[in-house]
Order: C-alpha cells, then structure tokens, then sequence
C-alpha cells in the first residue's frame, strides 16, 4: 500500500476567489485528499429546508480540477441554530442536570431520535447529490462522536430511551430486579417507568444501573451512526469513515466501526500529552514537544483493529493547537515524524488539520499549514519532507504482529463505576502494558475481547477485563500462545456481579482472590525480585506456580503452563520484568530500546523513531531530536 | 459486664434455604446477637399496604432455633421507589438545589412530616408483630442517621418547616431582626413567610441565619427519631438503639440519644483514617492497615456518655470496605484488636458488618466473615481468637475517668458557619486534645457541655466550645478539680454575637481577647517552651498568670488557680506539653505511651493495644504488631 | 493638598444614646469625613414608599455638631427583602444558572431596568433631603460594584437586554454573523431573538460572543451608576464618588469613573495578598502581616488616573479582617505606613472601616477602630500617629511621573476569555511590570490605553493589551519618549479575531508572530543574559534589532529606535533588567530599591516605606520594620 497525505479545508471560511488558489497550491504541495464539510450545516441549509448546494458544488469542482479527491463530511456535528426550536428538548444534559446549550458544538442528545432522523436526511440528501462525483473519495460520518464529554447524557429523551433499552433488553421488572440485585437497600422497581437515570443519587448508584445505562449509552451512538450510514449507502458505495479522538472511551469504537469501512482518528500528540496521557509531571516536561512515545502508536494498533486493517489519520496536528491547558509548538521534525510514525503502523492516509489558521472563533489559536493570511507556517516544508520520505518508500506491507492486547470498552465503563480505588482505569492499564511491550521492540495489535481467534499470537494479554466470557475463556485455553490475564480480569459476570465461582476463574489455574487491597502509589509494596505493585493487589490463594511474589511472601504473578495470571497492577519495573519474562518464553525476538526510541516493523521496512528532544545512539550509529530511519527490507 | 459478639445479616439476600445453616455456623462460632431488617422495607412491604412478613418470621425463627437473639431494624432508612409516588416532595436537596434522586439510600429529607409518618407507621407494625417473639433482643431504629451528608437538606419542606421553627422559637419577627442582627446589608425582615434557607446566597449568608438553620436540622433528626421511638415504645419495651456513623456532627447526639436506651456506633477504622480523620499523609501510610490508634477510642468513649453508660458497635469492620478512596485489608490481628479495644471501653456488644459479602450493587466490595461463595474470609479465625480472648476475660468493669474532654455538636456546626481562617475545626480540636490525654494513658470521658455535674473529674478541657453558658460558667467555677478552656471558647452568645462582657469571660480569669489571628500551618509561631502556635491565635489582654508565651513575649496559655485559659492552637509537641502539664497539677497518675501504642484501665483489667505495624517495646516487654495485652486485676 | 482622615460609620447598628459619645471621640481623634448609609435602605424604607428619615437625620446632626462632615452612600448594593417582591426578576444568575439568593448583599441583576429605577429613585430622595445640609460633604454611590463576582449575570433579564444591545451595535444579524465568525462551527444566527448568554455550552463558546457579553455586562454597571448620578445631580452639586474594591476587573472603571467626581478603593492589604494579588506562598508569608509591597500602590496609581487626579481610600483595613482564608493582623506600624503610602500617592483622603467592630452578622471578625464594646482596639494609637504625621507634613503636592503603564480592562475580560495557556493574565502581567519599576524607584502613572496623549512620559510601556487601535498605534509612534508593547500586544483585532497583517503590527518594527507557545512555569525556557521566560512565547520572524534572546538563539526582544517589542513573558530576573534597561535609555534616574522598601517622590516630600518584617538598611541608615521616612523637599 502506497500511502496519501491530506488535508481539512473549510471553504465556506474564505471567500470564493481564495478556493482556487488554495486548491492549486495543496495540489503543488502533493496532497491528495481533501476533507469538508463537516461542519458547514448552517451554510448548507441557512434555513430550515432550504438548501445551498451551489457552493459546495462550486469548491468541490475546483478542488477536483486541481485532481484533487474529497472526503466528504456531515454536518451533523453541528446542527444549526434553528434546528432548536424544531426539537426542544434535543440538546444534551450533563450529570449535574446542566442543559448543554447551544453556541459551540455537539450540543445533540444521541438519544432524540427525531434529531436522529433529521442528521440522516441531510446525510441522505449529501449522498444523493454528490454520489457520482468524479472527485469524491469517501464519507466522514459527523465528528469526533464524544469528544466534550457528548455520549452521556441525563436528559429526559435519555430517559424514556433507556427505559424502552431496558424493557428489551430485561422483559419484566422482576429480570431487572435480580440482574441489578435491587433486594438491596430496597431498590426494587415494580415497573420500568419508574426507573431514572443514575445520576445526582444520594451515595453512589446501583454499579449494575449504571454499567446498564453506559451500554445504552455507547449504543445510542451506534444507533446514531447506523442511520446515517444507512442514508448514505442508498445512494453509494463509497467507503464510510468516522474520525474517532484520542483516548474517547464512552463509547464502543469496535460496534461502530463494524458498520464502517474504514476507521479514522484525530492525532493531537502534544494536547493528549498534558491532557489524556495521564504521563507525570517529569515525563510531560521531557515530551512537551513532541507528545507520549507511545500515545500515538497505541491508537494506531488500536484503529487498525476497529478498521479490520483499514485505517488513517484524519486530523493530524501540524503546530500548537488552541484546546489544552498548555500549547507549545511541536519541536521542529516533529510534524515529519507523526505522520511517517501512522505510514509505519499502516495508515493509508494523513490528514493535516487544517490547511489554513482561522482567524476568527473557538480555534483561532489552532495552528494550520498556512498561517492567517495564507503565508507558509513553519510545518508547511515539513509536511514536504513526509511526502519525499513517503515518495522514497514506496509500497509499505504491514506485518502479523505477534503480540495480542486486548482492550476493552466496556471495561472502561465498569472501573469507572466502580474503581475500589482512586486510580484504577482499565485504559490507563492497558496503556503501561502497551508501552512495556513497545520497549521491547516489539509489533502489538490491540484487539477487541471478543476476536474470533488469536491463534495468530504467541503472546495474549488481558489486563483489566470486566467479564470473561466463556466464549474468550475457551479460547484462551485452547490458544497455543502464551497468556496472561490480570489484575481483575474477569472478577464480574456481565450483570456486574462478582463472579462465582469466585475469580479469577482462569481455566487451567486454581486460584481464588480472598480479597482485593486498594491503597495510594506512596504505599507501594515491593516484590521479591524489584519494584513495586501500587494501586490494586489481589490476595491469591492459589495452588499454580508462583512466578513473582511480595518481598512479603504473597503470590503476585503465578501461572500452569501457558496460562498466567497477574493479582496486581506493578511498576514500569516490575512491569518490565514481567512482560520481558513472558515474551521471552513465548519465543519472541525482542529489542530493548532506549527510553523514548521506539521501533515498528513491517514486511517491506523497519522504522525507527527518536521522540526525544535530543539525539539518541542506537545500535551504535546517532539518531538525532525527532529523527525518523527507514530501512527497507 | 459480659460482652458479647454478633453480625449483621440479610436473609432477604439469600434463598431461603442458606439460613439454616447460616444461622448454625454463626452459632457455633460464638455469636449471639444478629441485626436484620433494617434495609429490607421493599421486601417487607413490595407494594403500599401489602405486607410480606412471612419470610421475616421465618428467618427470625430459623436464627431463634439455634439460640440467636435478634436487634430488628427499621427499614427507614431506605423507603421503596413507590413511596415517591405518594410523597412527590420528600427527597432532600442539596446545597446546590439539586433533588437527591432515587437509586441509593437515605433519600429522604427529615422534614417530611408525611414520610416521617409512613416510617412511624412501618415500624409500629414491626414493633406489633415481633414485640412478643423471644428471639427479638432489641430495636435498632432507621440506620446511620446523617450518613452521605443527609441532615441539611434544603428542599421546599424543609424550608416550609424551618419558617414554623423559627417563628415558636422568637414568637415575631422583630425578635428574631434582633438575634439575628439583620440590620446589617438592610437583611430585615417584616415577617416568617420571606425566610429562605440560607444556601446559595451572594457571598456568606449570616451567621446566626446558618446556626439557626443547623439547629432546626438537628432537631427535625430527633423529632424523626421520637416518632419511630414512640411508635415502637406502643407495643415494645426491648431497648432501642440507634446505630451513629463515624465523625459524623450534623445532629446533636445526645439529644438523640436521650430517647433511646443503647447508643451504638459503626466502626471502619480504615476507611475512617483516609476519609474523616484528617491525618497527614505519613500518618496514614503509618496506619493505613490498622487505623488511627485513638478515632476509634474517642467514639467508644463518646457513645458510651451518649447511651449514658450502655453502648455497641453495631457494625465492626471485618477487612477491605468498598467506599473509601482507598481500601486497604487489616493488618492480620486488627479485627481482633479493634474487638478487644471496644470491650476495654466497655462495650455490651460488637457485631461484625456483615455476616457475608453480597456478590452484587454498591457494596459487592464490602468484605464479610464469609466470602460471597460462603467460604470463610481471613476475618473469621481473628473473630474465633476474638471470642476466646472474651470467654477468658470474664467480667469487664468500666473504671471512673479521671479526665472529662467536652464535646459539643453546636460548636461543630458554629465554626463551620465561621471558621474565620481554614482548618479550624471542632471535632479536630477535639480530637488533638484526645490525642495528647492519650498519651499520657489516661481514661477519658467525652461529655456534654452541659452534664449535669463534672465533680468526679479532677481535670476538665473545653477547647473550642461556641457557647459558654452561665450555667457551665459556674460549674467549672465551682469545680474543684482543674480545668482548661479555649481557644476559642465562649468566644459568641447563642444568637452568634460576640459575647460581651468581651470573650474569654471565664470566671475567675481577668482577661480581654483583643482579636483573633488565623494563619496557615506554614506561618506556626513559636512558642518559648518549645512547639508552635498554628492556625489560631488570640491576643489576650489579661492581668492572670502566663503560663506559656509566644517567644516574642505574648501570653498563650494563663491561668489563676484552679482555671485555665488557653488561646491559640498549639501543634502536637506544645498541646503534649501543656497537657502533661495539666494533669501532674490535677494530680493524675500517667504513664507516657509509646506512639501507637494505648492503654485502657477497666476496674477489673488493664488492657494495652500496639496499633502500630511492628513489634514495640512497652514496660521491657516487645508487644506484637497488632498485639493486645490484656491483665486482670 | 492637605490630607484628611475618615471612618465608617453606622448608627443604625447601634442605640442612639451612643452616636454622641461615637461623634465626640472621632472628632478628638482628628478625624473629619465619616462615611455612613451605605447599607441602610431596610431602616431608611422599612415598607416599601415608607420612609423613616429622622434617624438619618439625626444621626447626621450629631456628626456635624462636632465638626465631623459626612459622605453620604446611597443604600442599593442592599436592596431589602421586600424589594424581591416587587421584581421577582432581578436576582443575579451565575454561570452555572443558579439564582443568587437573598441574604447577604449586592444579589440584584445590572440588568434589571425597574430595580435601577428603584435605585436611582432612592438616590434621588437622599439628595434631595440632604443636598443642602451643612454637614454633607460628598456622595457615595453604591459599594463596591463588582465584590462577590456580581458584574457578570446569566439571568433572563440580562440575556434580553443583551439582545438589544447587540442590535444596537450591528444592525442585522448578518453582521454580527460576520463580526464573531459564526459560520465556524455552523453557529449562524438568523434573528437575535436566537442568542443566548455563553454559559453552559459543550464545549467553549465562540470568544467573539463571550467579548461582547462581557463588554455588555460592563455596560451595564455603567448605566446603573448613570442613573444614580443623574438623580443625584439633579438635587447636589456635592461630589460624586464610588469605592471600588481591589482586583475588581469586570467593568470598566474608567467609564464608571468618567461620570464622577472623585475615584476611591478599599484597601485591605493582608486579604488582599492571600486572596488576589497571586503572590507564591513564601511570598505571602514573607509579608503576611504586611501585604504586598507593591498591590496598594498599583491602585493608588490606577485610581488617581481613574479620578482624573482625585482619589481617596474609602476603606482603610485597620486590623484582621474576617473573609480572606486567613486573616493575620497587620504588623504594628502597618495601619499608619498603609495611610501615609496612601497620602504620598497624593490621597485626599483615607477612611477606616470601621469605627466600631459589630458584634453580630456576617462582619463579626472585622476589626473596628474600636473593638465591640467601645473599647480601644491597637490600630487606635496608630491613626493618632498617622494623624500627627500629616500634621507634620502639611501640604502634599504631586509630582508629574515620567512613566506610563498602560491597564485596560477590556483586556482582562479578552485574556480570560481565551487565555491559550493557564495563567495568562492581563492584570498579572501589569502588575509584574508595575513591581519592575517601583524597583527602580520610580514613580509610575497607571493609565488606560485611550488616554490622549503621552508625551508627558518618557517610557511608555504596553504590556498584554488586546487591541492596538490605530489611534494607539499612532500616538506611540509619534510619541518622543521610549516605548516597550507585548507580550500579546495588539493581537487581536476589536471583533476578536487575529489581526491582519499579522500581529504585532507596531509602526516603526517589521515583525510577524508565527505562532505562540504557552507552557508551564516548570518548563520556563532561559534567556542568554539570564533569567528565563514562562507561560507564553512568541515565534518572532523580523528584521528589527534584536536585543534579548533565548539560549537557543530565538528574538525575544527587539526595538527599532523608541519602539520596543517584548514576544514572551520574563520572570523576574528578566523582566528587571528589561525594564532597568529602558528605564537607563530613557535618561530616567533610577535607585535600586531594596526587596520590600519602595519610594514616592513627590515635589513636595520624598517618601520611603518598608514593608518588611523586619529593619533594613537603606542609604545607609536602618529603618525599622514597617518604618516610614519622610523628607521634606
């Protein structure tokens, strides 16, 4: 696969006399695909039922005449002033019981479905008119579904939606009543009207109540998706995208794509640094400039997954953006480096947000490849650099990992209900294990729990997991890899009850956790061969082998065979040791790399990519600050 | 007195067929006492007016079989979903104005005379039914008053109640003008019906509107409390008890307990040591498996004046809970010691929280004796140890304290109203005093301010009491023993005016606050003996004897004969000075305990607890981590 | 000009028996103005249209019969109860959408056109009662406009007459479509019946929007105050004044100021260094008891600006205080250090608040020059000192400052609005400006940015201003003296969005900001000649002479001739030597102040004052801790 660069472009920001120049000069630069629209609802329809199409017309013929392809957005993001007062009560409700009002974005409820319907016409509308477009390339579904906190919402329509949700999915009051265990303090339902949303509660709610409205939640967003991409496909066969963000977890992103072609995400490496990277103060200072060594490549591995093997970035970040507490500039090479770092993990596509700065409204500050009045920013001639580096490689073949990390959406929502203690987050988790893996040099595909095999794996991890199927339990036990399961894998059935027999209930290991210990990082507790567990431990009474042990005595990481299981969440030491050991005996050809050195392998190159600020040796030879080697093969 | 041992069990969580042999093994492991009922109301009662009993009388007589006695508990505290339909305006609200929704427990606010009400009613059929039953030992009514701050609600009832509290309390408006000062900022009033709650106002709302408001809530506690005592009291005379949680201070005590007949108190050391009993960061990883070696002290010796002699823990931490930001697992031998410790302090009884860990809803984390697969948890050999040690220690005969410490409800909610720098606290003033009495091995009573008489004490400390009453005025005056006031005591009237004569008006004391310093922990101020002032500092005006001084010369500590004056808050190595210095003049006996290490004198025993997580030397003996000594007279 | 001294007083607080004894002891002081009314509408309108003047009156005879004369408030910061019902409508909202009850003070909406009527009403039937007594002095319109966060208001009314203001300044929807850039995001407005306030949206709302409504809610107090001056003009030729209160940003004080005769702040220097001056924590212990060295005189500058050379203190802090988080008493000597500071900065008059401490209400802890029962409280016999001094001085002329520091607030409201990175301040950043030339010992005017000329300064400094009107821009370049614009200077055009040609867009410098980067104090990049730059940086591209850069190479400072540009934010080693730097090319004569002395040099004395704790020496003489010299010239 030979892969393009991109941009976003906003037309209906600039006057019309600018399109053709900007068009001309995207194309001398060498970009090839073209987003917009994704937000241009109030100028395609000012008024309600009045179309404008003429000027999207109009800029899609002179982007295409430049040979240009467009990816085409709807606009149902942001869904004009007006659409109001066709549904009052549309708007979003946080958890404090907040309207979420008009006068930025997302402000739709996933739940109201006549806005639902409306979001599919225009997106109906969109594909009829531009089906047959000789320059169009594909469809971006809405934007960035969750970003601002959007998939929750407690307002009335979520309310009635959920009870209906419900009524489905439990038939009688009395099903619901055992499967949330309401005996307890009194909280039986007689009928399904009776039932609110779990917010604004005296203490916290019913864990099953509320993991119950986080799954109806994440499927409101799928049914939201399904109705625009049913209108679409009526009218073509163009590949469907959607434009996920950067650690967005409320929703299932695996469900959604299933009904897309291909997945997409918006890569701000240097906002999720200070923002959703959860990365401590030293590291936020070490990586200010150019992101996490492995927040990007872990959404990659995860998109590729969601895209079953078709994937791009949409919005890559080409300077200081606008949004996080703090906003400094990508260290120069950067830009160059992100987008040849998504080509190594397999992109097809790399998007720049956005061809020009805006000089007016929320983003003003968001840097793009022209500056405000269309001279070159300083990422522009970096963004010549990848296309060279991408006209070098040629044709760059993915390869079969040999490392499986499964990550799980619902397990999100479930920790976050219920974390026993400050700290514990099932994305947070498998986050450390990604990154032990990579320091080891090796490739991951991060995978949904429910993957049909991982026959193809040497090593499975499964750190964090809500509920162990008896489906994935089989599986695993079956699996001729080795694995490893834990902390808290499969402690829950899926009505969010302890599991019994008590857990872990690991096929192949006997082993029961008597209790689990919560407590902070400064009251670590230190294993028999270095480093610490923190945050979460398991007191495992066990008859397995016993690998890693406190300094105290206890079991910690025990396992029979190919099947382990870990009772604690370690330290990047112990972490290390422990991942390195398992690799090891899987027979994995392993590479330590230095800190902030990371490497992907393909079939056709090997990629190596220096995210420290200053230069690294590595296998003897210096690679300098943001400096990127591509090996052929 | 005998103590004896119980649980806390759920039969409505469990197929019937469990009880019998629950019931069996809690027999056989010694225990006589099980609470039961007291969350159940949607069980007993699945819709209005229809009665389920059967399944209580079973298991009542399924435990009476194997010689339990049971404590029935009103279901109160956790009114079903339907009772909202009837009483659309009985939830509390919050200080924010947010309804306290359905979906957890203690929902209710106390001013809803038609709920408090129904919950008389539901009791006084409980009370007619199992009055005669020979199983039934005693009533437990409602369940942690307060807990989830639940007292201060400021629902639109609340607000309609608190106008007739306060016009029988000042009779006219222009009265109530008065105590209140509203003169000020033009607040006046021209009658009752124009008084809202006072939340939510501009910037602080007056003082004496606050206090006024936190009386009425007190009081609509023990008014709720009365209706279900007097309910009960018709067809029952079994002792009633009320279950108090842990630090909480938003309804007076001993107002409550005056209607009943036992007090008793639920004991999590651990979750109280990160939650409420405001210890430093190295304390509490000190501690972290064991609890804070005097919270729990102080609650013993507070609820045994509120029972006025007869106390309980009702619920005792049997190893992890679920609820606090972290949680860990005791220290192997703490359930025994905090067992033995509520003995030492003359406990009737102690019952463990709970029998078995409910695999499901909000507190599946919340260990038990059993594991949820009815297995035996770490906890249930420490309370097999426990009983033996009870069986050997025979009688256990409370001593008379030496010491009285008082305590007082008001005050708690006066300086929270008007902390006039932060951290001044009236429990945690308290507390430090407890503390430092500790030390020194002394017996201590947490009183009442206004106690009838403090002859039998030959040492009285009154730190931060809001009001000094003439008549403990002259109590203390007339005392023959020592006593210490301040800071901050007597500092305002009852309407919350700045007492005149000026504060400290003790008799017997010249003496003239010229104001009030408040500052941060990093601004302590030395004092010349040694240790800081910190927080609070008065500059007293005075022609008594100074005791101790700043090193800068100003008086701290005065005192003419028998009465003292303290004004400012000392840090730990001052309060243990002064304290010390105290008791040697009261003449008491001390012993200087080890940190971590306490001591109780019982007539009968001598007991010694070693809270710390290692050996200890004491008396040239080591005590074990966790140990207890325990020396019959 | 000879400085006089003043009280607060309040003789509706107090039984009229006292108010001669009151009146008799401030005249033997020596003080002369006494404040009163300002919070007395329930006693003047008990009954809505009944009005009870005698004690008014009165109280006022009493006064003037011992020479005292009075500054008379006009009571609407407090309106009385009744007057809700009256408006229902006129509570102010926050931004959360909560209604700011009743029951403190100043919870009236500026919006609410009928309560200003009712205010202005009452204004003017005290004028017209009062305009012509001897003993009136001055009016006092209000209080403190602006204290507890009350100029911005999201009630219903405020957004209606946001509406037509927003006609009023663009005409058609179309234009103010196009003035906020509301095509982005498809925010489009089709009739301004659609706009709402921006609070509560998803995610940030448009800056645009946010601007004007904060421009508006300036607009507001500014008409509110209009009207009271207007009704009071109408009866009294007295002069007008308002007290504003330190750090108060939200509305623009030199409008308010332009309508009246005499500007005034309450000084309350040791809340002020906890609550708002920003200082680090070893900072604020440093001057705990002091206050800022550097905050009184800030706004001292500010207000003889904002009084067009007319200002007084209306309220002088003359002990602890009882709402900052800690309240410290002032170090003794620091009430008359704070007065005579007020005097050099040529005060015609400094009030203390309060005469008498009241017992009762929310201000129960705030010192008084008497303490609650008449007695004298410490700061007594240091406004006799300060009295004596005054004497002593006799006349106080003003000298002509050789510096300009221009403050806008529309700034402060911009910058909050879209700070890009935390921490960016408009306030902060003129305040750091301010403390780098009082180090030099110089005298400072704080002058707004439309001031008429400059030519009286020979250093001109521009720090963090939003626009930079052409008119600005002109009278700088054509300005003789030195100048120094940014950080952020001129960055955005009047609609908020990036000005075109790109900022900076100085006359006299050819310069472009390619982009900013903002990042956290800990990641501070160093300067070549020492010191670093924090929070903010700006990629300067131009051909200036460049005077300061990074280690690394990049401009920071350049300057072509007088005109400066300044593209980062330096600590405080930085910033000194860049503005002792100007300060020498201006030909200013300089003294390097000692940390905590600062100079005022008029034409009549010289003034040296130390703020510290403790003696320092200077010119080789020691002053003593909070020591005043005074040489006559």
């Amino acid at each position: 696969m030979k892969p393009v660069l991109g941009t976003c472009y906003y037309p209906e920001h600039w006057p019309e006399h600018k399109w053709r120049e900007d068009a001309k000069r995207m194309a001398e630069l060498g970009l090839t695909l073209i987003r917009l629209g994704e937000f241009s609802w109030s100028t395609l329809e000012p008024e309600p039922g009045q179309y404008e199409w003429a000027w999207l017309d109009a800029a899609i013929d002179v982007l295409g005449a430049e040979g240009l392809q467009v990816v085409l957005g709807t606009p149902t993001a942001t869904p004009p002033r007006w659409m109001l007062d066709r549904h009052l009560d549309m708007l979003a409700v946080d958890e404090n019981g907040a309207v979420r009002k008009f006068g930025s974005r997302r402000q739709y409820c996933f739940s109201h479905t006549a806005y639902r319907q409306d979001a599919a016409a225009i997106a109906g509308l969109m594909a009829e008119r531009y089906a047959d477009s000789p320059y169009l390339h594909s469809w971006q579904i809405d934007n960035e579904y969750g970003c601002h906190d959007t998939v929750v919402s407690y307002s009335a329509v979520a309310q009635a939606e959920f009870r209906v949700w419900l009524q489905q999915k439990y038939g009688t009051i009395s099903a619901l009543n055992d499967a949330w265990g309401n005996v307890f303090w009194s909280m039986e339902y007689q009928h399904f009207e009776q039932i609110e949303l779990p917010n604004l509660t005296v203490t916290e709610p019913n864990p099953s109540h509320v993991l119950d409205f986080r799954r109806f939640s994440s499927d409101q967003v799928v049914n939201f998706n399904q109705a625009q991409v049913n209108a679409i496909r009526q009218h073509s066969d163009k590949p469907l995208i959607h434009n996920y963000m950067g650690r967005i977890t409320e929703f299932d992103h695996y469900k959604v794509g299933d009904d897309l072609d291909i997945a997409s995400w918006d890569s701000y490496p240097l906002g999720f640094l200070v923002d959703r990277s959860g990365a401590e103060p030293d590291w936020q200072r070490r990586f200010e400039r150019q992101g996490d060594p492995d927040f990007q490549a872990l959404h990659h591995d995860l998109y590729r997954h969601v895209g079953r093997g078709r994937w791009w970035v949409m919005e890559q970040q080409p300077g200081p953006v606008n949004w996080a507490p703090f906003n400094p500039a990508p260290l120069p090479g950067m830009v160059r480096l992100w987008t040849l770092e998504a080509v190594a993990h397999h992109a097809e596509a790399v998007c720049y947000f956005r061809w020009r700065q805006a000089p007016f409204a929320q983003e003003q500050m968001h840097a793009g490849l022209l500056r405000p009045d269309s001279s070159e920013s300083l990422s522009f001639k970096e963004v010549e650099q990848a296309l060279a580096d991408i006209q070098q490689l040629g044709d760059v073949q993915v390869s079969q990992a040999e490392v499986a990390l499964v990550f799980d959406y619902e397990s999100c929502w479930a920790w976050e209900t219920q974390p026993q203690g400050q700290g514990f987050d099932a994305f947070a988790i498998v986050f450390e294990f990604y990154k032990a893996l990579r320091r080891l040099g090796l490739n991951v595909d991060v995978v949904r729990p429910d993957m049909e095999s991982f026959d193809d794996y040497k090593l499975v991890l499964v750190p964090g997991l809500f509920c162990l199927t008896e489906s994935l339990n089989a599986k695993l036990a079956s699996h001729k890899g080795l694995n490893m399961l834990g902390p808290r894998t499969g402690s829950r059935d899926e009505n969010f009850h302890i599991s019994q027999p008590l857990p872990p209930a690991v096929e192949g290991l006997e082993c029961v956790v008597d209790h689990v210990e919560t407590f902070p990082p400064t009251s670590a507790r230190p294993l028999s061969n270095g480093g610490n567990v923190h945050t979460w431990y398991e007191c495992l009474q066990t008859s397995a082998n016993v690998l890693e042990t406190l300094q105290t005595g206890e079991p910690v990481l025990i396992g029979n065979g190919n099947t382990h299981y870990l009772g604690a969440w370690p330290d990047t030491e112990a972490l290390n040791r422990i991942i390195q050991g398992l690799a090891e005996k899987a027979g994995l050809v392993i590479e330590l790399m230095p800190e902030g050195v990371r490497k992907r392998d393909c079939l056709s190159h090997e990629f190596i990519f220096n995210y420290n600020a200053q230069a690294v040796s590595f296998r003897g030879e210096q690679i300098e600050a943001a400096g990127v080697r591509m090996f052929p093969k």
